[in-house]
Protein backbone atom coordinates (compact mmCIF):
# COMPACT_ATOMS: atom_id res chain seq x y z
CA UNK A 1 0.00 0.00 0.00
CA UNK A 2 1.44 3.51 -0.70
CA UNK A 3 1.44 5.62 2.48
CA UNK A 4 -0.68 8.16 1.62
CA UNK A 5 -4.00 6.60 -0.41
CA UNK A 6 -4.82 10.04 -1.31
CA UNK A 7 -1.76 10.67 -3.77
CA UNK A 8 -2.97 7.93 -6.25
CA UNK A 9 -4.51 9.00 -9.00
CA UNK A 10 -8.18 9.20 -9.68
CA UNK A 11 -7.87 8.19 -13.10
CA UNK A 12 -5.86 5.31 -11.89
CA UNK A 13 -8.64 4.29 -8.70
CA UNK A 14 -11.25 4.75 -11.88
CA UNK A 15 -9.04 2.29 -14.48
CA UNK A 16 -8.59 -0.20 -11.23
CA UNK A 17 -12.13 -0.63 -11.18
CA UNK A 18 -11.85 -1.22 -14.92
CA UNK A 19 -9.14 -3.85 -14.43
CA UNK A 20 -10.99 -5.52 -11.78
CA UNK A 21 -14.04 -6.40 -13.99
CA UNK A 22 -11.95 -7.66 -16.71
CA UNK A 23 -10.34 -9.82 -14.01
CA UNK A 24 -13.57 -11.28 -12.97
CA UNK A 25 -14.20 -11.84 -16.61
CA UNK A 26 -10.95 -13.76 -17.28
CA UNK A 27 -11.62 -16.12 -13.60
CA UNK A 28 -15.15 -17.21 -15.58
CA UNK A 29 -13.58 -17.75 -18.44
CA UNK A 30 -10.81 -20.15 -16.38
CA UNK A 31 -7.67 -17.94 -17.67
CA UNK A 32 -5.14 -18.43 -14.71
CA UNK A 33 -2.48 -15.76 -16.12
CA UNK A 34 -2.71 -12.58 -18.17
CA UNK A 35 0.15 -10.22 -19.32
CA UNK A 36 -0.56 -6.32 -18.94
CA UNK A 37 -0.87 -6.53 -23.10
CA UNK A 38 -3.50 -8.57 -22.48
CA UNK A 39 -5.20 -7.07 -20.01
CA UNK A 40 -4.93 -3.61 -21.89
CA UNK A 41 -6.31 -5.15 -25.17
CA UNK A 42 -9.43 -6.12 -23.27
CA UNK A 43 -9.97 -3.00 -21.07
CA UNK A 44 -8.60 -0.05 -24.10
CA UNK A 45 -5.99 0.94 -21.90
CA UNK A 46 -2.01 0.57 -22.65
CA UNK A 47 -0.12 -1.98 -21.02
CA UNK A 48 1.96 0.51 -19.66
CA UNK A 49 -0.54 2.19 -18.33
CA UNK A 50 -1.78 -0.36 -16.54
CA UNK A 51 1.78 -1.24 -15.05
CA UNK A 52 2.18 2.33 -14.36
CA UNK A 53 -1.42 2.39 -12.20
CA UNK A 54 -0.74 -1.33 -10.72
CA UNK A 55 2.92 0.46 -9.37
CA UNK A 56 1.29 2.51 -6.91
CA UNK A 57 0.01 -0.85 -5.17
CA UNK A 58 3.24 -2.63 -5.19
CA UNK A 59 4.73 -5.77 -7.09
CA UNK A 60 2.04 -7.70 -8.95
CA UNK A 61 3.25 -9.45 -12.21
CA UNK A 62 6.39 -11.58 -13.11
CA UNK A 63 8.26 -10.94 -16.33
CA UNK A 64 7.51 -13.23 -19.23
CA UNK A 65 4.74 -14.75 -17.22
CA UNK A 66 1.96 -12.17 -16.39
CA UNK A 67 -0.12 -11.48 -13.72
CA UNK A 68 -1.94 -14.61 -11.48
CA UNK A 69 -5.77 -13.62 -12.25
CA UNK A 70 -6.84 -15.01 -8.94
CA UNK A 71 -4.19 -13.10 -7.11
CA UNK A 72 -4.27 -9.79 -8.72
CA UNK A 73 -7.99 -9.92 -8.33
CA UNK A 74 -7.92 -10.74 -4.69
CA UNK A 75 -5.63 -7.83 -4.01
CA UNK A 76 -7.21 -5.35 -6.55
CA UNK A 77 -10.46 -6.14 -4.59
CA UNK A 78 -8.62 -5.56 -0.58
CA UNK A 79 -7.08 -2.25 -1.84
CA UNK A 80 -10.61 -0.97 -3.39
CA UNK A 81 -12.38 -2.15 -0.09
CA UNK A 82 -15.10 -4.05 -2.25
CA UNK A 83 -13.96 -7.60 0.28
CA UNK A 84 -16.69 -6.01 2.33
CA UNK A 85 -20.68 -5.05 1.85
CA UNK A 86 -21.24 -1.78 1.39
CA UNK A 87 -24.87 -0.13 2.72
CA UNK A 88 -26.06 2.57 0.77
CA UNK A 89 -28.84 4.76 1.50
CA UNK A 90 -30.19 6.90 -0.67
CA UNK A 91 -32.08 10.80 -0.69
CA UNK A 92 -34.53 11.44 -2.83
CA UNK A 93 -37.55 9.17 -4.34
CA UNK A 94 -37.67 10.49 -7.21
CA UNK A 95 -37.45 8.78 -10.56
CA UNK A 96 -33.61 8.69 -10.77
CA UNK A 97 -33.87 7.66 -6.69
CA UNK A 98 -36.11 4.81 -7.50
CA UNK A 99 -34.01 3.41 -10.43
CA UNK A 100 -31.00 3.27 -8.46
CA UNK A 101 -32.94 1.67 -5.77
CA UNK A 102 -33.84 -1.48 -8.19
CA UNK A 103 -30.90 -0.90 -10.22
CA UNK A 104 -29.66 -4.56 -11.20
CA UNK A 105 -26.11 -4.01 -11.81
CA UNK A 106 -26.38 -3.99 -7.68
CA UNK A 107 -26.94 -7.33 -7.22
CA UNK A 108 -23.74 -9.72 -6.96
CA UNK A 109 -22.18 -6.27 -5.99
CA UNK A 110 -20.51 -5.36 -2.94
CA UNK A 111 -23.53 -2.52 -2.91
CA UNK A 112 -27.02 -3.00 -1.50
CA UNK A 113 -29.58 -0.07 -1.01
CA UNK A 114 -30.97 -0.26 2.59
CA UNK A 115 -32.70 2.45 3.05
CA UNK A 116 -34.40 5.67 0.83
CA UNK A 117 -35.80 8.87 1.86
CA UNK A 118 -37.65 11.86 0.88
CA UNK A 119 -39.27 14.93 2.45
CA UNK A 120 -42.48 14.93 0.21
CA UNK A 121 -45.18 14.11 2.53
CA UNK A 122 -47.29 12.49 -0.38
CA UNK A 123 -44.06 9.74 -0.98
CA UNK A 124 -43.30 8.49 2.85
CA UNK A 125 -44.50 5.52 3.85
CA UNK A 126 -44.80 4.17 0.06
CA UNK A 127 -43.50 0.75 -0.82
CA UNK A 128 -40.67 1.03 -3.18
CA UNK A 129 -39.02 -2.66 -4.58
CA UNK A 130 -38.61 -4.18 -0.65
CA UNK A 131 -37.99 -0.58 0.93
CA UNK A 132 -40.43 1.81 2.66
CA UNK A 133 -39.49 5.46 2.01
CA UNK A 134 -38.73 7.03 5.23
CA UNK A 135 -38.60 10.97 6.22
CA UNK A 136 -35.31 12.55 5.28
CA UNK A 137 -35.50 14.39 8.62
CA UNK A 138 -35.25 11.34 10.29
CA UNK A 139 -31.80 9.86 8.64
CA UNK A 140 -29.42 10.77 10.97
CA UNK A 141 -31.69 8.74 14.03
CA UNK A 142 -32.93 6.32 11.53
CA UNK A 143 -29.20 5.59 10.03
CA UNK A 144 -27.87 4.05 13.65
CA UNK A 145 -30.25 0.85 12.75
CA UNK A 146 -29.73 0.95 8.89
CA UNK A 147 -25.91 1.47 8.89
CA UNK A 148 -26.01 3.13 5.86
CA UNK A 149 -21.77 3.79 5.19
CA UNK A 150 -22.60 5.64 1.14
CA UNK A 151 -25.31 8.19 0.99
CA UNK A 152 -26.59 9.32 -2.78
CA UNK A 153 -28.07 12.34 -3.36
CA UNK A 154 -30.87 12.11 -5.99
CA UNK A 155 -32.46 15.66 -5.53
CA UNK A 156 -33.05 18.79 -7.02
CA UNK A 157 -29.96 21.34 -7.11
CA UNK A 158 -31.55 23.76 -4.38
CA UNK A 159 -32.00 20.33 -1.60
CA UNK A 160 -28.62 18.89 -2.77
CA UNK A 161 -26.86 20.77 0.11
CA UNK A 162 -29.29 19.81 2.83
CA UNK A 163 -29.24 16.14 1.68
CA UNK A 164 -25.83 15.90 2.22
CA UNK A 165 -25.65 17.58 5.47
CA UNK A 166 -28.10 15.21 6.38
CA UNK A 167 -26.21 12.35 5.06
CA UNK A 168 -22.82 13.74 6.93
CA UNK A 169 -25.08 14.06 10.18
CA UNK A 170 -26.15 10.37 9.77
CA UNK A 171 -22.47 9.54 9.51
CA UNK A 172 -22.34 7.96 5.91
CA UNK A 173 -18.44 8.05 4.41
CA UNK A 174 -18.95 8.51 1.25
CA UNK A 175 -21.30 10.33 -0.90
CA UNK A 176 -22.68 10.05 -4.59
CA UNK A 177 -23.94 13.25 -5.78
CA UNK A 178 -26.57 13.24 -8.63
CA UNK A 179 -27.70 16.68 -8.49
CA UNK A 180 -26.20 19.20 -11.32
CA UNK A 181 -24.67 21.36 -8.12
CA UNK A 182 -21.64 21.64 -6.31
CA UNK A 183 -22.15 20.55 -2.63
CA UNK A 184 -19.77 20.39 0.40
CA UNK A 185 -19.00 17.46 2.84
CA UNK A 186 -16.29 17.42 5.64
CA UNK A 187 -12.82 16.85 4.28
CA UNK A 188 -12.90 12.82 5.61
CA UNK A 189 -16.07 11.78 3.77
CA UNK A 190 -15.87 11.55 -0.12
CA UNK A 191 -17.69 12.48 -2.38
CA UNK A 192 -17.52 11.94 -6.21
CA UNK A 193 -20.21 13.88 -8.93
CA UNK A 194 -22.15 12.20 -11.91
CA UNK A 195 -24.10 14.71 -13.91
CA UNK A 196 -25.86 13.74 -16.72
CA UNK A 197 -26.33 16.98 -18.08
CA UNK A 198 -22.25 17.66 -18.27
CA UNK A 199 -21.57 14.03 -20.10
CA UNK A 200 -24.21 15.00 -22.48
CA UNK A 201 -22.41 18.82 -22.88
CA UNK A 202 -19.04 17.16 -23.36
CA UNK A 203 -20.76 14.72 -26.08
CA UNK A 204 -21.86 17.82 -28.15
CA UNK A 205 -18.63 19.40 -27.97
CA UNK A 206 -17.57 16.24 -30.21
CA UNK A 207 -20.87 16.08 -32.94
CA UNK A 208 -19.62 16.38 -36.50
CA UNK A 209 -16.02 17.44 -35.37
CA UNK A 210 -14.85 14.26 -35.20
CA UNK A 211 -12.32 12.49 -38.37
CA UNK A 212 -14.87 9.86 -40.17
CA UNK A 213 -13.36 6.67 -40.84
CA UNK A 214 -12.06 7.70 -44.65
CA UNK A 215 -10.35 10.99 -43.16
CA UNK A 216 -8.29 8.92 -40.38
CA UNK A 217 -7.24 6.62 -42.85
CA UNK A 218 -6.23 9.50 -45.05
CA UNK A 219 -4.72 10.76 -41.94
CA UNK B 1 -11.41 27.97 -32.68
CA UNK B 2 -8.70 25.44 -32.38
CA UNK B 3 -7.54 23.75 -34.96
CA UNK B 4 -7.96 20.45 -33.94
CA UNK B 5 -11.06 20.11 -31.80
CA UNK B 6 -10.05 16.88 -30.69
CA UNK B 7 -6.81 17.68 -29.00
CA UNK B 8 -8.85 20.02 -26.28
CA UNK B 9 -8.06 17.85 -23.50
CA UNK B 10 -11.51 15.99 -22.45
CA UNK B 11 -11.15 17.45 -18.64
CA UNK B 12 -10.73 20.86 -20.11
CA UNK B 13 -14.17 20.40 -21.64
CA UNK B 14 -15.96 18.84 -18.85
CA UNK B 15 -14.71 21.88 -16.78
CA UNK B 16 -16.20 24.06 -19.35
CA UNK B 17 -19.60 22.60 -18.97
CA UNK B 18 -18.97 23.92 -15.00
CA UNK B 19 -18.04 27.22 -16.06
CA UNK B 20 -21.76 27.46 -18.17
CA UNK B 21 -23.20 26.76 -15.12
CA UNK B 22 -21.71 29.23 -13.42
CA UNK B 23 -22.12 32.09 -16.06
CA UNK B 24 -26.18 31.32 -16.34
CA UNK B 25 -26.01 31.55 -12.81
CA UNK B 26 -24.31 35.11 -12.55
CA UNK B 27 -26.57 36.13 -15.76
CA UNK B 28 -29.50 35.36 -13.47
CA UNK B 29 -28.04 37.65 -10.67
CA UNK B 30 -27.50 40.70 -12.67
CA UNK B 31 -23.71 40.18 -12.49
CA UNK B 32 -22.05 41.71 -16.16
CA UNK B 33 -18.13 40.73 -15.14
CA UNK B 34 -16.44 38.64 -13.50
CA UNK B 35 -12.74 37.92 -12.78
CA UNK B 36 -11.31 34.35 -13.40
CA UNK B 37 -10.67 34.49 -9.41
CA UNK B 38 -14.12 34.93 -8.79
CA UNK B 39 -15.51 32.49 -10.89
CA UNK B 40 -12.95 30.24 -9.83
CA UNK B 41 -13.94 29.83 -6.14
CA UNK B 42 -17.87 29.73 -7.43
CA UNK B 43 -16.77 26.42 -9.19
CA UNK B 44 -13.84 25.24 -7.17
CA UNK B 45 -11.28 25.42 -9.57
CA UNK B 46 -8.33 27.32 -9.51
CA UNK B 47 -8.00 30.58 -11.52
CA UNK B 48 -5.08 29.73 -13.33
CA UNK B 49 -7.16 26.42 -14.57
CA UNK B 50 -9.52 28.60 -15.85
CA UNK B 51 -7.54 30.82 -17.46
CA UNK B 52 -5.64 27.85 -19.12
CA UNK B 53 -9.01 26.09 -19.82
CA UNK B 54 -10.29 28.55 -22.07
CA UNK B 55 -6.87 29.78 -24.01
CA UNK B 56 -7.77 26.63 -25.65
CA UNK B 57 -10.63 28.69 -27.69
CA UNK B 58 -9.16 32.53 -27.71
CA UNK B 59 -9.09 35.55 -25.75
CA UNK B 60 -12.21 36.12 -23.55
CA UNK B 61 -10.97 38.20 -20.44
CA UNK B 62 -9.76 41.88 -20.04
CA UNK B 63 -7.27 42.65 -18.00
CA UNK B 64 -8.52 44.24 -14.80
CA UNK B 65 -11.84 44.07 -16.04
CA UNK B 66 -12.50 40.42 -16.30
CA UNK B 67 -14.68 38.27 -18.20
CA UNK B 68 -17.68 39.73 -19.65
CA UNK B 69 -20.69 37.19 -18.80
CA UNK B 70 -22.78 37.70 -21.50
CA UNK B 71 -20.31 37.18 -23.79
CA UNK B 72 -18.46 34.54 -22.37
CA UNK B 73 -21.83 32.46 -22.09
CA UNK B 74 -22.82 33.13 -25.43
CA UNK B 75 -19.21 31.94 -26.68
CA UNK B 76 -19.11 28.66 -24.47
CA UNK B 77 -22.76 27.64 -25.49
CA UNK B 78 -21.47 28.12 -29.06
CA UNK B 79 -18.05 26.09 -28.75
CA UNK B 80 -19.95 23.52 -26.97
CA UNK B 81 -22.73 23.46 -29.93
CA UNK B 82 -25.26 23.59 -27.01
CA UNK B 83 -27.02 27.16 -29.01
CA UNK B 84 -28.85 24.56 -31.38
CA UNK B 85 -31.75 21.82 -30.13
CA UNK B 86 -30.28 18.06 -29.34
CA UNK B 87 -32.52 15.15 -29.98
CA UNK B 88 -31.92 12.18 -27.80
CA UNK B 89 -33.07 8.58 -28.16
CA UNK B 90 -32.96 6.22 -25.37
CA UNK B 91 -32.19 2.36 -25.52
CA UNK B 92 -33.59 0.35 -22.82
CA UNK B 93 -36.98 1.35 -21.06
CA UNK B 94 -36.11 0.06 -18.05
CA UNK B 95 -35.91 1.68 -14.97
CA UNK B 96 -33.19 3.71 -15.83
CA UNK B 97 -34.14 4.41 -19.35
CA UNK B 98 -37.43 5.70 -18.06
CA UNK B 99 -36.34 7.63 -15.27
CA UNK B 100 -33.83 9.68 -17.93
CA UNK B 101 -37.14 9.74 -20.30
CA UNK B 102 -38.73 11.44 -17.31
CA UNK B 103 -35.65 13.68 -16.11
CA UNK B 104 -36.68 17.07 -15.39
CA UNK B 105 -32.89 18.13 -15.72
CA UNK B 106 -33.88 18.54 -19.48
CA UNK B 107 -36.10 21.05 -19.06
CA UNK B 108 -34.95 24.06 -20.53
CA UNK B 109 -31.94 22.60 -21.50
CA UNK B 110 -30.71 21.96 -24.90
CA UNK B 111 -31.99 18.24 -24.86
CA UNK B 112 -35.05 16.78 -25.70
CA UNK B 113 -36.10 13.06 -25.66
CA UNK B 114 -37.78 12.16 -28.56
CA UNK B 115 -38.01 8.51 -28.29
CA UNK B 116 -37.29 5.40 -26.16
CA UNK B 117 -37.10 1.89 -27.67
CA UNK B 118 -37.09 -1.65 -26.46
CA UNK B 119 -36.81 -5.64 -27.38
CA UNK B 120 -39.28 -6.74 -24.92
CA UNK B 121 -42.68 -6.74 -26.68
CA UNK B 122 -44.73 -6.71 -23.26
CA UNK B 123 -42.77 -2.83 -23.21
CA UNK B 124 -43.36 -2.04 -26.73
CA UNK B 125 -46.17 0.28 -27.13
CA UNK B 126 -46.77 0.96 -23.74
CA UNK B 127 -46.36 4.82 -22.68
CA UNK B 128 -43.99 6.24 -20.58
CA UNK B 129 -44.10 10.07 -19.74
CA UNK B 130 -45.86 11.51 -23.45
CA UNK B 131 -43.79 8.75 -25.83
CA UNK B 132 -44.31 5.36 -26.73
CA UNK B 133 -42.26 2.40 -26.40
CA UNK B 134 -41.19 1.72 -29.68
CA UNK B 135 -39.62 -1.30 -30.99
CA UNK B 136 -35.74 -1.54 -30.60
CA UNK B 137 -35.40 -3.62 -34.34
CA UNK B 138 -37.25 -0.30 -36.25
CA UNK B 139 -34.90 1.94 -34.45
CA UNK B 140 -32.96 2.84 -37.99
CA UNK B 141 -36.38 3.23 -39.62
CA UNK B 142 -37.79 4.81 -37.13
CA UNK B 143 -35.29 7.34 -36.89
CA UNK B 144 -35.07 8.98 -39.99
CA UNK B 145 -38.47 10.47 -38.73
CA UNK B 146 -37.45 11.35 -35.16
CA UNK B 147 -34.34 12.73 -35.70
CA UNK B 148 -32.41 11.95 -32.79
CA UNK B 149 -28.68 12.81 -32.75
CA UNK B 150 -27.47 11.36 -29.33
CA UNK B 151 -28.41 8.20 -28.42
CA UNK B 152 -28.23 6.55 -24.44
CA UNK B 153 -27.67 2.86 -24.04
CA UNK B 154 -29.60 1.49 -20.59
CA UNK B 155 -29.73 -1.48 -21.49
CA UNK B 156 -27.99 -4.55 -19.74
CA UNK B 157 -24.63 -5.04 -20.48
CA UNK B 158 -24.72 -7.96 -22.85
CA UNK B 159 -27.46 -6.15 -25.24
CA UNK B 160 -25.34 -3.17 -25.03
CA UNK B 161 -23.15 -3.37 -28.35
CA UNK B 162 -25.92 -4.62 -30.62
CA UNK B 163 -27.95 -0.99 -29.37
CA UNK B 164 -25.09 1.06 -30.05
CA UNK B 165 -24.98 -0.99 -33.13
CA UNK B 166 -28.74 0.06 -33.85
CA UNK B 167 -28.15 3.88 -33.06
CA UNK B 168 -24.68 3.91 -35.21
CA UNK B 169 -27.17 2.50 -38.03
CA UNK B 170 -30.01 4.65 -37.79
CA UNK B 171 -27.20 7.66 -37.66
CA UNK B 172 -26.92 9.05 -34.10
CA UNK B 173 -23.72 11.22 -33.87
CA UNK B 174 -22.42 10.80 -30.01
CA UNK B 175 -23.33 7.75 -27.33
CA UNK B 176 -23.86 7.83 -23.86
CA UNK B 177 -23.64 4.27 -22.53
CA UNK B 178 -25.02 3.51 -19.09
CA UNK B 179 -24.29 -0.42 -19.43
CA UNK B 180 -21.42 -1.51 -17.59
CA UNK B 181 -19.42 -2.43 -20.50
CA UNK B 182 -16.48 -1.53 -23.25
CA UNK B 183 -18.87 -0.93 -27.03
CA UNK B 184 -17.11 0.78 -29.88
CA UNK B 185 -18.72 2.89 -31.96
CA UNK B 186 -16.80 4.07 -35.62
CA UNK B 187 -14.50 6.48 -34.66
CA UNK B 188 -16.18 9.74 -35.84
CA UNK B 189 -19.40 8.62 -33.44
CA UNK B 190 -18.36 10.26 -30.20
CA UNK B 191 -18.84 8.13 -26.62
CA UNK B 192 -18.77 8.74 -23.09
CA UNK B 193 -19.51 5.88 -20.50
CA UNK B 194 -21.08 6.72 -17.32
CA UNK B 195 -20.81 3.87 -14.74
CA UNK B 196 -22.26 3.64 -11.33
CA UNK B 197 -20.58 0.83 -10.32
CA UNK B 198 -17.26 1.93 -11.17
CA UNK B 199 -18.29 5.69 -9.22
CA UNK B 200 -18.82 3.65 -6.04
CA UNK B 201 -16.05 1.67 -6.25
CA UNK B 202 -13.65 4.77 -6.68
CA UNK B 203 -15.30 6.15 -3.49
CA UNK B 204 -14.80 2.85 -1.47
CA UNK B 205 -11.40 3.17 -2.21
CA UNK B 206 -11.40 6.35 -0.14
CA UNK B 207 -13.89 5.00 2.64
CA UNK B 208 -11.62 5.38 6.00
CA UNK B 209 -8.62 6.43 3.98
CA UNK B 210 -9.31 10.41 3.74
CA UNK B 211 -8.04 12.95 7.16
CA UNK B 212 -10.42 13.76 9.44
CA UNK B 213 -9.91 17.67 9.98
CA UNK B 214 -8.48 17.34 13.23
CA UNK B 215 -5.65 15.49 11.23
CA UNK B 216 -6.11 17.79 8.33
CA UNK B 217 -5.51 20.88 10.90
CA UNK B 218 -2.42 19.18 12.38
CA UNK B 219 -1.27 18.71 8.87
Amino acid sequence: MPESPSKVPEPSLSRLSVYLRCLRQLVKEGVRTVSSAKMGERCGVSAVQIRKDLSYFGEFGRPGVGYDVQHLLARLTEIMQLDRQHRVVIVGAGNLGSALAGYSGFVLSPFQVVGIFDNNFSKIGRRLWDLEILDVHHLPELNRELRGNIGMITVPADAAQEAADLLVKAGVRAVLNFAPTIIEVPPDVSLRNVDLTRELEVLCYYIDRLPSPEEKAAG
